[in-house]
């Protein structure tokens, strides 16, 4: 079994990158169709005609995707606990049908909860470069993880 | 037809009621397991056995059924133009299955381009609210939307 994660294998400054994901045209339109049906994320004549001259993804697709990212490359493997919220989200360029996408995360800082004992907080910045290297998505992420059970 | 909210049609202060969404454990399954496939989003048991003590939805869920709740409360009704980014997004209280959740918002904030006189930018607090009238989420967001063209 592979190692767990906790919240002291975090180290500030540690940059990590995460794999890729493909966005198709299918899955833009069917996550904004559920979620977020403007005109610019489901309808390719109406975006054609939009300041974004195409369909592009919506901001919370492109959000979830890193997540997606992210759990494969390290939650998953680690005792997160969830987390507090998001900061600074920063939606920079339009992301459109076939641009590949490839997550990329920076340890910011880590700290050791005052009140619980077994718990920890993560901070991070995860971002998002698309296959031109252009940074397309960027936010900073809050995450509990357990401490060690030795620490 | 009926009118469409252009930027000088937001006001500070104003707070609106946006409509409810019901999750269901299906739905958040469903997404949890595109997106956020964390055990406690993903696997009752496991959800059972963590600080959590049952399924709760993905904070990018909740994200993202608040922005539907927007989108069919006023967005698909205005001259929307996309948004950079949002700030402060803050999970409160899990989301689980079977809870009702209310959005709603409040103008913050609305100012006119410098450089670009088409538009403008307005900044609202959005937030969901369960049936047991707890705040659930919080988020700022900023939002482009056309000027009228009279002004």
């Amino acid at each position: 079994m592979s190692k767990r994660l906790y919240f002291e294998d975090f180290e500030p400054g540690e940059r990590v990158e995460t794999g890729t994901h493909v966005f198709t045209e299918e899955e833009i339109l069917r996550f904004a169709r559920e979620f977020d049906p403007q005109p610019f994320h489901i309808s390719p004549q109406a975006a054609q005609a939009s300041i974004y001259q195409g369909i592009i993804a919506s901001g919370w697709h492109t959000c979830s995707v890193i997540m997606r990212l992210m759990c494969d490359n390290y939650l998953l493997q680690s005792e997160a606990m969830g987390s507090p919220g998001v900061e600074e989200i920063r939606w920079l360029k339009p992301v459109r049908p076939g641009d590949v996408l490839r997550g990329v995360r920076t340890t910011l800082s880590a700290r050791a909860s005052g009140s619980k004992p077994d718990r920890g907080m993560v901070e991070m910045r995860w971002e998002g470069v698309n296959q031109r290297e252009e940074l397309v998505v960027s936010m900073r992420s809050v995450g509990l993880f357990k401490r060690k059970p030795s620490h």
